[in-house]
């Protein structure tokens, strides 16, 4: 058994991926008589709940960013790898990262999820989707480059497929996304054109289900759609997307399909398994779900092999209500805390009585002054659940000394409606399309 | 005669570029019965004095950059066309955008310069230069990746050139580079690794001349120099890179030549004109400078062309002191607002006496609390300039809303040592090499 003071080298947890779940097991990790090594792709924990604000120009990147190193740098028993993990090998309890690899005592998997097209990858060239920073920039330079079009063209119909936005999926990011871009197209921009009037904009939801916010109790459903059709935005149930191109989306209503002119589409639809989870699946018999989540049990661990857990987005818990828990950061957070004290117990010859996730509630926004707010017994919405979305973000983000920063924007955002980051950038890495332009010029836009 | 309620359209200023001269010529046009038309290959202004806080991951993007529709939205008689100007005719008085032209009553050209390798453009690959927020975010990658790749490093002569910042350009952006390099590897990353100590990363500053900051006064020069020392960096004057190939800088020092191991190299030295410039030479006979920049008369119009302006860094105007105005921000502005006012009296059938610079003075910033500053007859340096330089940039900054968010964050550097802004970001766009790395694994880092 390990001692601090003993002669052999201490146990080794290494932990791969840098989200909510990582970082919160490596912080619980950091007094434990443990080695930890945190193993992520990027240099930078992403507070992914805020990059639609990003994808919508109001923050920067760096405000919902914090350096791995820095927020780790007080714990002297973790090492940061900048890293891609290849393979594992539960028998050697190693794990393979391009060209070396690195052996572990304990192993913790939290590499999450990205969004996919349902087997029609050749969508993402039109409708990118919105998990990394790279998506939210790209989703921005789409979103402000489709106004700046849209003010040169004088074909109506070609100016009307420019200022129309497809959000397909009526989840959070999608709500959230909805109510951000309405803010945009009817207040924020509104004096910014002069060939345009943004408020011509149309802002379509798009959701599969019969309501959005699925995962909600109905009445909360019902209200973020009042609180969006409010702002402007065209909700639509009941409608699934059965085709990206060129400049328009097709959408199935029953047995009507329906061709949407529209130049901009953002992806808020579909999720599938971080690579990891085939990986386990292969060396470790890990049990998957349709979406390639892990099941685990109900410590988190892989059946007969008690020394790798999965956690996070990745993770598929069926041990509570029997559906799977939602993909969100408060289950990362406290499983990453669970497995965390379940590993120091077992130091100690001890264990933990089963994982059980504590729901605190769900949130999301709509807009400048508008949320829906889930506590379980306690449900509201509007303008207080507003205030506590914004509470408890700005309270989660402490944790990354980007608070301040954030509340000041967010501040001169609200009282000013502005939204400074509308950066056009990085334009030169796409493809070119001509478009028409009045009597002033053509140019070349990049989309 | 152009009168307000005339029938005629009215007076139609074209001002291209809106770097600080176009915006503050568009601005002071604001409310003049003028129609103003600002073309710019960006949606936004950038504030390019603070763009090295963006390359050493202090502020981001965002931060220092305002949307031109933004800033410009109360203008009324101002419309904003993002867009590249190829061509210019002086007798049609129209401008040529790709395939649609543009006609002008007057003409201000204000694209400003870009750097250059002094016919080495091989080099830019190696040597990244700091005009565009790409180029920012770019020297960001380089310099985190970098020390991201010393930490894997196990030979100690590869690690030190992972850890070898060469600056090659003594000016003012070199100087606040170096300085903010040495607080970064000496402070703010101090305690983030755990294979490397930061502290021994090399910092060089390499200057053509005999003195850094040769614009300014020789005790300035010095003073500059002694802060930079003091911060750790090695400054090398009278020292010329000859060649930049791989993983070393090749420099000259009188007929010595010497081989400096490196794999970051941050280019602070060269600037060129616009390609503008040679388009004003072909179509109206501009005459350019070595440079490429336009030698302008004393109204910073072209001679034989009364109603075509270039003003900015694009400008050569040597009718002050024989040499010509420097390349910096206050310049830019006093000429466009000059060109605004000449451009008003002219409508009234008036002129206005040649255009005098007012030098309010010269700053330079130089790490967490030192600066030099010449103000004419006041000169003088240390945590007083440093105070003064703050002072003044935010000052400028109130112009573009982001004051608070810049002095918070400023704030939040100074007391905490921390940058926040240190994401590296945009990797997949680069080419791989290989890094030798310790017991723990091997990867492939981007560079």
């Amino acid at each position: 058994m390990f001692t601090e003071s003993g002669t052999q080298s201490p146990h080794h947890v290494v932990i791969i991926g840098g989200g909510f779940g990582g970082l919160y097991a490596t912080k619980a990790l950091g007094s434990a008589p443990v080695k930890v090594t945190l193993i992520d792709k990027r240099n930078f924990h992403l507070f992914q709940p805020l990059l639609y604000q990003v994808a919508t120009g109001g923050l920067s990147p760096g405000d919902i960013s914090s350096p791995l190193r820095a927020v780790l740098s007080r714990n002297k028993n973790t090492e940061v790898l900048m890293g891609e993990v290849t393979d594992v090998d539960p028998e050697q309890k190693t794990i393979k990262l391009r060209d070396k690899s690195l052996s572990y005592d304990t192993l913790i998997v939290a590499t999450g999820v990205s969004h996919h097209y349902f087997g029609n990858d050749q969508w993402s060239e039109q409708a990118p989707g919105l998990k990394t920073v790279e998506d939210a920039l790209e989703m921005r330079r789409r979103i402000f480059l489709a106004f700046e079009a849209a003010e040169k063209e004088t074909d109506p119909e070609k100016r009307r497929a420019w200022l129309t936005f497809v959000i397909a999926g009526g989840g959070p990011t999608g709500v959230e996304l909805a109510g951000a871009l309405a803010e945009l197209a009817y207040s924020t921009l509104k004096h910014d054109f002069r060939n345009i009037d943004t408020s011509e904009a149309r802002i379509l939801l798009l959701e599969g289900m019969e309501r959005i916010l699925p995962p909600y109790p109905p009445e909360l459903s019902a209200k973020a759609q009042a609180s969006l059709e409010k702002l402007g935005v065209m909700v639509q149930t009941n409608t699934l997307v059965t085709n990206i191109e060129g400049d328009r989306v097709t959408v199935r209503r029953g047995d009507q399909t329906e061709e949407i002119p529209t130049q901009t589409v953002l992806w808020a639809a579909g999720m599938k398994a971080s690579g990891m989870g085939a990986v386990l699946q292969n060396c470790a018999g890990a049990e998957l779900d349709r979406a390639g989540r892990v099941i685990v049990s109900q410590d988190l661990s892989l059946a007969n092999h008690p020394n790798i857990f999965v956690i996070g987005d990745l993770a598929n818990f069926p041990h509570q209500d029997d559906k799977p828990l939602p993909g969100v950061a408060p289950v990362a957070m406290q499983e990453g805390q669970y497995v965390a004290n379940l590993i120091k117990r077992r130091l100690q010859g001890q264990t933990l009585k089963p994982f059980r996730y504590f729901n605190y509630g769900s949130l999301a926004v709509i807009g400048r002054h508008a949320a829906v707010v889930d506590f379980g017994m306690v449900k509201f919405s509007g303008f207080l659940a507003w205030l506590t979305w914004i509470f408890i973000h700005i309270y989660f983000l402490i944790e990354f000394d980007n608070k301040l920063l954030v509340l000041i924007q967010w501040g001169w955002n609200y009282f000013t409606r502005k939204r400074g980051a509308r950066l056009i950038t990085g334009a030169e890495a796409l493809p070119e399309v001509e478009v028409e332009v009045p009597d002033t010029y053509q140019t070349t836009v990049k989309v």
